[in-house]
């Protein structure tokens, strides 16, 4: 997860309509962010701004304000939500460090790396405490639930990463699920609180995070895809991340389930045992392609894309419904 | 933190009276952390019981119900904040764990030394998502600023601590600063919920904080002192683990202050380089001895034990009011 896009190919890539929709809101929500990470303890900004100020490119921060753009909002609680989702998302990056034990982040060493790994817990916590801070302050007792049963869901998700790490059994339902719950949940309640806020009637509102939910899906997908065959300076993430972290995604599910006994045994030597030699990952792309994991994996992310699409129908056309279609568009066409 | 005296003994010390009151509620939030802490992902439940079932006296939920009681409450919110607090502090134990790199917790091994820290980490955060969908459930916004508070505030001071580790020169207002914020501030949250809930004049609101504030202050500094004297039978935790893991608490600040030359380099060696050589936890205790450290730092907890108490004094006799009180002596006078 995590995947960062840097703001120039970003404005290549067509989501330009919408940071010019979002970009007022959005320097509120970043001055937000600032203000929020801020701490007498000085390590506490040091290790936030590492991560904020990394390039990311606040996706699901920008779903917030967009949605509530869509949904014709007309306050102010969208900023501080936005905010808040995107310190969720941080310390969900600050903890997966820890987890995974990862060296790099956006290019960037691991704050585990400068700060180590009791800093990347305690400040995640920290975000976290101050993320809810901000949804209280703000006052919706309904979007307060929708985002702390997303945090209560991510969690989760990522122990049944953990319970299903290094298990080349692993199914498309299994893998499905896990991504819904890391990853998905966080881009549908995002959405869904923009809507909320506005006071929607229920179907605008299950619409939005639907949405969301399903351009999280095709938003993982294609980073799965991206981990075998996208280029390294594109993602300021290196090809083979996953791999080398024995990490199960999508392309490894359908290579193993459509592969060889010989190619079984490879993928459980590589990622189950970690038993990793020079040019097994040239091996493990050239058996992918062989297999059509890849472009399977990105047709699969075509379809929840298409949904994603699907669910903003019920919208009557304004320039946030094209922004938001182009977000999809975005998203899956970074494969391309 | 998360000291731990088995029932038999909270029993023989006198809060028999507080447990006698509290029984029938406790009863009920016993089967929410339960219930709370199910997941289909088997890991999670695991994890969460290993901790939740290692005979924590569940001082702080206790700290709700009776604040609530005290208050005159006769709703049901009263449970699920009580197990929301709960929650938070499992959390807090199962990431200082991480952070502390502890072996053991309560006499048991650590869960991080069966399930790994990435488990300890995530599970923690499971139970911090968990515990905000609860307070979200009572819907009480007033509640749900001093938990979320809280949690920021715990984070804040386990950074601060961290910062702050390992350094002789700490001064006793730092040290202060730390266990207000990483142990009394969920105490004092503890407490205050239970009086909101019962939407009391805000002198009573302020009273039950400050009462809960001031002995998690107390009980913090007791815990430090057992840790230089206690017996390890009584605490199932070893005298000499801050020694061992080099933490500065209040016994070492004051030790430090009044000691001679070469008993600071013994300090900085033990402590600051943690070079520690068989023999030395004897000299260190041999050396608060001199100092009257421990003494001292028990008469430190014997004035929040009088402030806390103090702070009840606005509300009329009741066997509530008995009962908190008899939790500050107990807190106190676990160390004679």
């Amino acid at each position: 997860m995590g995947i960062v896009i840097p703001l120039e190919d970003a404005k290549e890539s067509g989501i330009e309509r919408l940071l010019a929709l979002v970009t007022p809101d959005m320097e509120r929500v970043n001055q937000t962010i600032l203000s929020r990470a801020a701490s007498d303890v000085t390590m506490i900004p040091e290790v936030a701004n590492h991560l904020i100020s990394s390039g990311g490119k606040r996706l699901r921060p920008m779903l917030t304000l967009a949605a509530a753009g869509l949904c014709g909002y007309g306050g102010n609680g969208h900023i501080k939500l936005a905010a808040s989702v995107e310190f969720m998302h941080t310390a969900t990056l600050l903890h997966d460090d820890v987890v995974d034990e990862s060296d790099m982040r956006r290019g960037k060493l691991a704050a585990r790396m400068l700060w180590g790994n009791e800093a990347s817990v305690l400040v995640g916590d920290f975000l976290l405490g101050q993320a809810f801070k901000m949804m209280v302050e703000v006052g919706s007792l309904a979007c307060l639930e929708v985002l702390s049963t997303a945090a209560a869901v991510i969690a989760e998700g990522e122990v049944m990463q953990l319970a299903a790490a290094k298990d080349t059994e692993t199914g498309e339902d299994d893998y499905l699920a896990v991504i819904r719950a890391k990853t998905a949940a966080l881009f549908g309640a995002a959405a869904e609180v923009g809507a909320l806020l506005a006071e929607r009637p229920k179907a605008e509102i299950a619409a939005c995070r639907s949405y969301g939910l399903n351009l999280g899906i095709a938003f993982q997908l294609i980073d799965d895809a991206l981990d075998y065959g996208g280029t390294s300076a594109k993602l300021g993430k290196n090809v083979g991340d996953d791999f080398r972290e024995g990490k199960i995604t999508l392309p490894v599910v359908l290579c193993f389930r459509r592969g060889t006994q010989d190619e079984r045994i490879f993928w459980r030597r590589t990622l189950e045992k970690g038993e990793i030699e020079e040019g097994d990952l040239d091996i493990a792309i050239a058996t992918m392609r062989k297999h059509r994991a890849i472009e399977d994996t990105v047709e699969r992310a075509r379809h929840y894309g298409a949904m994603a699409r699907d669910a903003l129908e019920l919208f009557p056309a304004s320039p946030w419904k094209i922004a938001l279609n182009d977000v999809v568009d975005f998203c899956v066409n970074r494969i391309s």
